[in-house]
């Protein structure tokens, strides 16, 4: 039985080698090495990231930022570099998912099989 | 080279087969089978999640809250078979934790490779 850092390191590297690293890994090379297409790619990340704050920390968001937000999600959807690589993101972003689902399921039987006989 | 999702099955079974797990597995099942140490817990967990809970949303936490915090607290720190409960779950915590790093690493180098020229 390998222990549990020796199998880390080996699914560190098969995510590394997979295919859906090596594509993501391309599609935002190429984003991030044209200059407007980074700049359009971090204003979306920017406007994302601040909704996402205001949304958790239970602040109101006004119209105007809704429309701002939109407006970018527009140009970048319309963006064919960009849509690629949040495609890309979507799909490693799916098996990281999985995976983080499949290594905590030990924990998860633990605490879960007492609460069920609980509720 | 192995594909993602069958390494992190084999790192799932490295963490349900570790010594690690395994005692604080011991360490539980010792605490919930035992009805004054269940209650004692389950209150101890109630209230650190709704402390968490108004800290993540920015709510105030009363003096009176805190105290009945501090002193369940104690109660749980004398309770040996608590104690030791929660010393294996830091121990495999720290584990899981480590493990988050390794395998986030690839999207971290990816990202953070072109975050650093900016700042
Ligand atoms: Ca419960
Ligand atoms: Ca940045």
């Amino acid at each position: 039985m390998p222990n549990m850092y020796d199998s880390a390191y080996v699914l560190e590297k098969a995510i590394r080698e997979s295919e859906e690293f090596k594509s993501l890994q391309e599609a935002y090379e190429s984003v991030m090495n044209d200059p407007n297409s980074k700049a359009m790619f971090e204003e979306f990340r920017d406007v994302q990231l601040d909704l996402q704050e205001k949304q958790m920390q239970g602040m109101e968001i006004t119209e105007a930022e809704l429309d701002s937000a939109r407006n970018i999600v527009n140009n970048v959807q319309q963006h064919q570099g960009i849509a690629n690589l949040m495609e890309k993101e979507q799909r490693l972003n799916i098996i990281i998912g999985d995976i983080s689902r499949i290594i905590t399921k030990p924990l998860e039987e633990l605490y879960g099989g007492f609460e069920e006989e609980e509720e």
